[in-house]
């Protein structure tokens, strides 16, 4: 295993680290090096460290430092999931003021794009620019309906399971879109040792309830908060999105100030992983643009 | 002036050139080259060979022979300007069949894009791939309305003439995009000689009449045809445009099976000239992949 001073270049071998705050001690890993900015990535639904896929954050990695942040609840990360954004979001803060990070650039994808926006609006000066991938604004539509019979069907069925529940959640039913999920599923199973417990039933129903506090709104000016959001924005989606609808990309990019959007073709929740080399090429490009 | 044998490498003073078929004789010209395919470019409503931006061409031409095509009754192609796609769209294949191209890429922009679809279904052996622009899909929504409040206010100001006329109409009233379109305005005089005559209302009417009909649809299953463009495409818009809205664009890529969307911020129907630094690089990226 990696002391703390060698430089890991992979999220396959790259050990869990912990910081403690006074209240909570957060598991984290960080991988690649480089002048740029640190680039904190933000996870989706249940997902723990062990499903950033290395075929996205490693590349990532060669130029800038990635921070992957598990989140109070999920992993080993001690403490209760909150079932707000708002109370997801404070933990991120805390981490990163444990850190002392000052200003980063922001992954988000799906939960951890909503987190981004919660922390752009919070504190704005903690962050550059935000890829926001597969995710959705307050007062969105169409957001994170696990009963809906698409996803129904998927989470009914016990033939299905871990890793192979994820391929059919993350990817379109065409046969070019699974096989692209089997090989997401292989690059995320690479990681043999060091792996983080799999999240359960109150992480979900917890985080669920946050979403559905999302979806809401706040009672206020629809999608109001976003024109506050000023840092270069990146929104990526899949166009055929089951679990968060492409539409939330699209209210996104048209009422954040300076974002530009992205989607991909015969892509579902997934398409980062799908598209993985243009998503890292589109990202990198986004990232080292020095203005927009 | 050049002779057709020097390769020019910008619209700026690339000569206008002629072709003759049985029935019409064509404007066009030729810049650049390279190993790619050629990218045969078709234009927007009322729009004639000078009003293709040196800034977003000429780079493109760093690599690739770029056509830009001057369709019938325009400028100075000889014949009438038909008043449905499907007519406009057979000057372009008869152009084509001319100049001896098999097959290129296209770059169509607003009502060039409509063409560029209509020849994708009749003669798919032409186009590999297709950039399209600012436009929209047969039966699509809000579509070159001109007596739209937001465009009418813009047309019937006599204080606004020409290329300010279109600085108006392509970006945004931001201070950013209204500068942008001051730069993209100076681009286009730079062109001194050799330009082609400015539209009449006479191009226009015959245009629009085939937007409204584009607008209407066939009567068939809406969106029906865009499954049969099975050429990877790169669909662009700006997610303020006034002229084609953004959800045309949404509609292309949500129903093209092989379409990548970008959409920029504070933008509007020019989209391509006020980033067009970015869309330069998407364009070359694009059109560069060996495989999607």
């Amino acid at each position: 295993m990696a002391t703390l001073t060698q430089v890991e270049a992979t999220n396959v071998t790259a050990p869990t680290q912990f910081i403690a705050t006074g209240a909570e001690r957060y598991a984290y890993r960080r991988i690649g090096r480089g002048s740029a900015l640190p680039l904190l990535c933000l996870q989706h639904f249940t997902g723990t460290l062990d499903f950033w896929d290395p075929a996205v954050v490693d590349p990532l990695a060669q130029t800038r430092e990635l921070i992957l942040f598990e989140n109070a609840g999920v992993g080993r990360s001690s403490g209760a999931v909150p079932d707000t954004m708002a109370g997801m979001a404070a933990h991120v803060l805390a981490f990163a003021d444990a850190l002392g990070l000052t200003q980063v650039d922001v992954l988000g994808f799906s939960l951890g794009g909503v987190l981004a926006q919660v922390i752009a609006l919070e504190r704005p000066s903690l962050v550059r620019k935000m890829l926001l991938v597969g995710t959705a604004p307050e007062g969105g539509e169409d957001i994170m309906h696990l009963e809906k019979p698409e996803l129904k069907r998927i989470l009914d069925d016990l033939q299905v399971q871990g890793l192979q529940r994820l391929v059919k959640l993350f990817f379109t039913p065409s046969e070019a879109s699974q096989a692209a999920g089997r090989a997401y599923a292989q690059r995320l199973a690479a990681r043999r040792q060091d792996r983080e417990p799999v999240s359960g039933p109150k992480v979900a129903a917890a985080q669920l309830a946050a979403f559905r506090a999302w979806e809401r709104g706040d009672g206020g000016e629809r999608f109001g908060k976003l024109h506050r959001i000023t840092q270069p924005c990146l929104v990526v989606n899949g166009v055929l999105d089951q679990m968060i609808s492409v539409k939330n990309s699209y209210t996104l990019s048209e009422h954040l100030p300076n974002a530009m959007l992205i989607t991909y073709p015969d892509a579902g929740h997934g398409s980062l992983f799908q598209y993985h080399e243009s998503f890292v090429q589109q990202a990198s490009l986004f990232l080292g643009e020095t203005t927009r």
